[in-house]
């Protein structure tokens, strides 16, 4: 049977296959956080002509499916069929994910006083050449050299194979490249070769993969490139892809999604640089835990079952030709360090990026995403969590949720008086759904206006046409829109509440770890992409971020691929960030007495302890 | 166009595509020790129908070119043919190139009093199961119950991933396998695992591949299998098929020829013992250093050109995938160690074979063959040379020549009186040729009746229809065929006597080197499958082997093999063999003074100074 979409895309369906299977396996790919168990009610598309049988609507309204609107991993095609897939259900790459700071990141190296000094390792050597009376093999001539330099490898055997001819064509006056790690020669080049050595950082994040393209002379970035990771088309979250990688057997289906959104940044980065595969020297990748396993291949089950073991958090630099990027086949790849099952390189980076292990202040790191990751202390000690705040900020688990791209409603602000709303539109375009960012402002904003309770409870009597029994229970019209609605349920402001009160239970249960109160807390760093958007004082008023004076907060961005950066231009930086890993200790929440108590308090606009938010306190009562 | 054989085979041959070509495209296999070149004139074959251009006719007899007899790399179909080809141009494999000597290795073995210790060493831990206390990643785990052993190890990126599921399979307590000199981890396995582990010794002969399947548990060797090295199509000795690697481009030819050759031997032999590929643990090579190079993939081009350079003499323990060799992808691949262009681990084998460095005696060691190699020392010091006696006793640069195979002569006596000969044929056949012994023994009785001179040239005056003028100048008949004579030319007679001056010359220059006399000599050990069918008497009277008692000779069969077996049960003896490689001293005979004349002197029966034969001198005196 065949589909047709309305873009005049064709592609087939074969009968029992949902077309959430079909359009997968064409390599159509569609948002379903669930990964296709009809229970995320993302995947919705209109069936604009054929007919489908329907195992089940999910949450979609009578409006909705009297329009066409179906979820495609319930239908299933029992003809021709044509397709719309509407914009919200589509996985495309939004603009803002990835921020190029070529100049903050040399700053930032510098900083650390670090030297350039790549994975691959270089030494220059002048060998006698061969006579009958000095006739050792050219192995051994190479050794006796390096060992005069004090440098001792191991010889692949398509090293020795290529060297015959290397040592030769370049007089016996070479440049040895080697790994110095894995203590493994790489190549032989003349010795005057300079320049033209590149290297790749990759941030593989669960949503987005940013790959930064660095001048390993200068450290200068030369170019940027971003993608989703379709990992997404499994699910939107690292515990739907375990489950995907470990049930579903598809490990191999993540690992190949992420190489080839890899492969598909670097070709044409290459190409517009006028660059071989050749010149790309190294690779360093940023990852959660999960990623990191996804990406080398590793089953990753027991991060997901108790005791929650990965299979390694350090790993060795092994080589592209390992993971299917296509790159030179002995081009190291280095991955910076995890901690722990849940807190991964990418917050490992994180630590380096913004030096909190460096200074003697009191640091609080927060990465905000599916995965909340928080981490606390100074140049002595550090103490890290990993909260499940849920995918919801991600759009996820929200009738009206989308990720932070075009068509987002990022800002919100309700009238007093007449309880209209006046949005900010991501892209200033039509609204399609809302962000995180603005959930955080509506939630805070319907708080201030009366409309929800401090438990986050609709407040039955409000007056206003906006406030509403909906199909799903009350809930609040963000936007009157052409095509319907656009409204935050009691089921979508629960969800929000559970996300912000896991954020700030993990930051209360890791104070009251260290013994500390908030007022020590000298500065707080925001990481990830969810950060660019986020409204401090809103954040804090619905009590997700500590009440903290707002110069004390810091956006700090994509801090994983600028660990990843770091870790690529210096040896250094690499043991700077093994050793601020090793530092980092974890503490698992889920079996740690007393974060239920801390999840508990936090259920509530901004905490049921008013007294840990003093300036919310001071505004509400002031008002 | 199409060449059907007289035993039905078809194969289709090109325009201005040589016959021999064309055979060798489609894998018929014919002698050429030119490698095609049209010089050596071994590749005679028969056309029975059809034309033929001809381009030369070498040096085939007028009889010969009138039966239909043609040079195939010298012959183009002109349209299609039918062909024979004659027993002594086809290549087959004779039944005694290996001999197994379990027993006799066992006890060699024994005598070193070294331990059972492959190349794959194995480690078994307990570890403790992750808790929510305890729960560093599994790597980490292992890592720590390792380092509680001493053992540390480099992690291939495959054994992380298969790790994850091994030790829980295992219940963490498991057996680890890893190769030591590459400090790799190779794989885990259930601790109480026992048995089933086997290992391939194998000699890499420039005209015969041997493999030993051994039993690793106790050394036992399981069975033996050999085959001619398919390298042989490109060339009979090693200067012809560096020649070929080099100038023809065919190092992957040659390279894939005798993996082929060792994976044809391997599978059948695996298949009669019911084991299966994972069940070899490891791989031993042993063979020259120009067969190293091409099992390895190495340019072999500076092993031929002054000043005679080795890609490497030690070679790493590499890994099966990394050969083609069919076997488990990280199979440890260990090679017995060189000592320079022309001595190779073949001889450092038979070094630890014979345990002349072992002992306080001077020993003499010889492998006679095309490149004959000779080693003299002690336990103290060793001195070794090459001296390239040519392919003649291998059979080629001889008109009659051929291997030690069935149908070859390898035993003359020619009656005093009536000069009428009485042969022996190596598996009762019909005479096809005559291999190495048999121009031995023809050399020494053409002397001793008188039709050859001191200076090895024929006596014109002797009564004997068996010495008369042929095409290539005066010759004697060995034998009368039916189907032609088999003779023994001036030129043949000249290529023996160079051959046998090398030998004694590089014998003569190591005794002068180290100031020694022929009397101090405690044992000659004679190595080599030529060794089984020399009769030393013979060989002394002649001038090739040095004028000892019989009783100080022994001979050892063949040594590259019992070396290898060595290396493949016992660490002890790799550095054993390393060692003993490392203690050899090479004389470059090509460059050094002196060599000449020694040489120039052999060239004579026995020697120009019969007071080196001094019972040659008694017996000639004593006629």
């Amino acid at each position: 049977m065949k589909v047709t979409f309305t873009d005049g895309r064709e592609i087939t369906v074969a009968e029992g296959e949902s077309l959430y299977e079909a359009f997968k396996r064409h390599e159509v790919y569609i948002t379903a956080s669930c990964g296709g168990k009809g229970t995320c009610g993302k995947c919705r598309i209109r069936i604009v002509d054929g007919d489908c049988s329907i195992r089940s609507h999910g949450k979609l309204s009578q409006e909705e499916r009297d329009s066409g609107m179906v979820l495609a991993c319930q239908s299933f095609a029992e003809g021709d069929l044509v397709v719309d897939i509407p914009v919200e259900s589509r996985l495309t790459v939004g603009d803002k994910i990835a921020v190029s700071r070529s100049k903050d990141l040399l700053d930032l190296l510098r900083s650390y006083s670090a030297a350039i000094s790549p994975l691959v390792t270089r030494t220059t050597i002048e060998l006698p050449p061969p006579t009958i009376d000095d006739n050792i093999s050219d192995l051994e001539r190479l050794k006796r050299g390096l060992d005069a330099a004090g440098v001792e490898l191991r010889y692949p055997r398509d090293f020795v194979s290529r060297m015959v001819g290397d040592l030769r064509r370049f007089n016996w006056n070479v440049t040895l490249g080697y790994q110095e790690d894995s203590a493994e020669a790489l190549f032989i080049e003349a010795a005057e070769t300079e320049g033209g050595r590149y290297g790749i950082a990759v941030d593989i994040g669960t949503t987005t993969v940013v790959l930064y393209l660095v001048d390993l002379s200068d450290g200068h970035v030369v170019d940027v490139a971003s993608t989703y990771n379709s990992q997404m088309r499994y699910g939107d979250d690292v515990i739907t892809r375990i489950v995907h990688a470990t049930e579903g057997g598809g490990l191999a289906d993540l690992r190949k999604a992420v190489v080839t959104d890899i492969n598909d940044l670097i070709a044409p980065l290459l190409k517009r640089h006028g660059l071989e595969t050749a010149h790309i020297e190294s690779v360093v990748i940023s990852g959660n835990t999960t990623m990191a396993h996804l990406f080398w291949g590793f089953n990753p089950a027991y991060i997901r079952e108790e005791p929650y073991i990965p299979a390694a958090n350090s790993f060795p630099v092994w080589k592209a030709s390992e993971t299917g990027i296509r790159l030179g086949k002995n081009t190291p790849v280095y991955t910076v360090p995890c901690v722990a099952s849940y807190v991964g390189g990418d917050i490992v980076s994180g630590v380096i990026a913004t030096k909190m292990h460096r200074n003697p202040e009191i640091s609080l790191f927060m990465d905000i995403g599916t995965n909340g990751e928080i981490v606390i202390g100074n140049n002595e000690w550090m103490m890290t969590v990993a909260c499940s705040a849920g995918p919801c900020f991600e759009g996820s688990g929200i009738k009206h949720g989308m990720r932070a791209t075009e068509g987002a409603i990022e800002s919100i602000r309700i009238d007093p008086d007449t309880l209209e709303t006046e949005i900010e539109v991501i892209g200033e375009s039509k609204p399609l759904g809302i962000c995180g960012s603005g959930m955080i402002d509506a939630l805070s904003e319907m708080f201030l206006r009366g409309i929800l309770d401090q438990r986050g409870k609709f407040v039955r009597e409000t007056q206003s046409p906006r406030v509403r029994e909906g199909e799903d229970g009350m809930e609040f019209v963000v936007h009157h829109g052409e095509k319907g609605d656009i409204v935050l349920t009691q089921v979508d402001i629960e969800n929000i509440m559970r996300a912000k009160a896991a954020v700030y239970a993990g930051v209360s249960l890791l104070l009251k770890e260290v013994g500390f109160t908030l007022d020590m807390i000298d500065r707080v760093y925001i990481a990830g992409g969810f950060g660019n958007y986020l409204n401090v004082e809103r954040a804090i008023l619905i009590g997700m971020l500590p009440d903290l004076p707002k110069d004390r907060f810091h956006f700090m961005g994509n801090t994983s691929i600028a660990g990843a950066y770091l870790c690529l231009l210096s040896k250094e930086m690499r043991k700077e960030a093994e050793d601020a890993a090793s530092r980092m200790t974890y503490i698992e929440l889920s079996v740690k007495g007393g974060f239920m108590d801390e999840f508990m308090s936090a259920l509530f606009i901004p905490h049921t302890d008013i007294e840990q938010f003093p300036t919310v306190k001071a505004m509400l009562s002031g008002e």
